[in-house]
């Protein structure tokens, strides 16, 4: 062996973020890759940020960093519809916003509906943090088609979150107004639907028609912020969609013990810079970059 | 040549964000490599962020998103401090900060004090929407160490930006509180000392530290949150160090044509996560990842 310097076995898993930009991550270990009827999952130990599961090549979520996520998923919706007694989650199948769902004490019943069992079982298996909500009493999980489940259970829901995988593929029509009047059609009359709706820095081209597409179906959306530090940018664009209720400000007591959520970050979260608003009202073009 | 899948000739830019973990940018061409007595300069034209300068390896800028930093480090203590007339900037020398400083009427002399020439100079050849402020009237530019200009100077400033970069080898000591005791001399009676202090998720181990400095010198410091897409994580923290006024709540109007800040942005800046709290209140060990 030629004398050179000392050098480390190393791998790295990289995610390609955009076309034009990747975020790559130095993995410890690889603790499961399998092929469901729906897509790819990989579950990676990284050395940054924990445990990671990785659909279809895009980071899902890591264990550092999910909290950031699910809790502004679950809690500013729930903190501001007067009495969240039924929730449905479509996707969502590691159970991170479920966990949160069932910290609510006026919640009696998350019921969460994903389309592919194998996400659940990964994250049964490897992330436990994750989904140590899946056995809890008020907790339902359905492995099927959340379309076919909302069309028999019209009027049941208080909120809705809808967490889904990019739009890509099969969770492409999860960011399209024929599935915003489902999910309608299947809440209360006061009900609240919250989803994410993607980076306004590298995904503008899917956010805005996403914001529009509500606009279409529900009376008022309201977009907010939420930093999420493995997602695209770092920069994450929520959106409720109510029928009654505004969700800007906090009614109800948040659970103890969260470590993101807070009033004041739910009000803050509402505030929008221009350059944003102007993409959502169209005022900035996203065909191309702003 | 056999047959295969036509490919493209690609160059990528790779920041080593943290030993485990790198983004990576595509790059459409080179502008500029040089090395300063202090750094090593490169400006990059880059297909997802437009250009970017970049200094011993980190992205201290790119077109796209350097607003989102510099509007954040201006607008918040310019807009909560009664009357700012007179601003220094230490380091900036891309002059990003100082571009936002002279947006106020108040502002009679915006000092801009930066050690390295050449980073002035790349900003001024290669960043015309950057550098746009620097023969402005109210400007003045000094390359010069701005601890010996900040002693011949004490009690002058109603606001000090401190916009260096990353916390190692000459910038290293403008975290910690030799440096900070030096900018409140330079204070007025009523002065604000703004920085930026780092991720909490990929830094904290220099967030921490830098704080409590601040808190050793200031009555008062106020840490507040921006989003900043090309920074580690994404998430991004500042702090004000304070002689006598709160600057959480906005006391005069923005300059027009904000793309990031508005007073909504600014109250909204403040609200910390338990996480966060968590750490710079010595709850959270950050020597080892929360």
């Amino acid at each position: 062996m030629t004398s050179r310097d000392k050098r480390r076995n190393e791998v790295w898993f990289t995610e390609e973020s955009t076309r034009d930009l990747r975020l790559s991550l130095r993995i410890n270990g690889e603790l499961v890759r399998k092929e469901s009827p729906y897509q790819s999952i990989m579950a990676l130990d990284t050395a940054e940020y924990g445990r990671m599961l990785v659909l279809d090549g895009a980071i899902q979520l890591t264990e550092r960093d999910e909290f950031c996520y699910h809790e502004m998923m679950a809690h500013v919706a729930l903190c501001s519809h007067p009495n969240p007694k039924k929730v449905l989650i479509v996707g969502g199948g590691d159970g991170g916003a479920l966990r949160e769902v069932v910290r609510h004490d006026s919640v009696e019943a998350a019921v969460l509906v994903d389309i592919d069992e194998e996400v659940i079982n990964t994250s049964r298996e490897y992330f436990p943090t994750v989904s140590c909500a899946m056995d809890h009493p008020k907790a339902e999980i359905l492995p099927m088609d959340a379309m076919v489940y909302m069309k028999d259970h019209k009027g049941e829901f208080d909120v809705i979150i809808v967490d889904a995988t990019d739009p890509v593929e099969m969770a492409a029509g999860l960011f399209q107004s024929p599935f915003y009047r489902d999910v309608w059609e299947a809440l209360s009359d006061d009900g609240f639907m919250v989803t994410h709706i993607e980076s306004p820095i590298t995904d503008a081209a899917v956010m805005v028609p996403a914001y529009r597409a509500m606009k279409e179906v529900f009376p008022a959306v309201y977009p907010y912020l939420g930093f999420m530090p493995t997602y695209p940018s770092g920069m994450w664009l929520y959106a409720i969609g109510s029928k009654a209720h505004d969700p800007s400000e906090p009614v109800r007591k948040a659970p103890e013990g969260l470590r993101y959520y807070t009033p004041q970050i739910h009000r803050g979260s509402f505030a929008m810079p221009p350059f944003l608003s102007d993409m959502l009202d169209g005022v900035t073009d996203v065909s191309s970059n702003y």
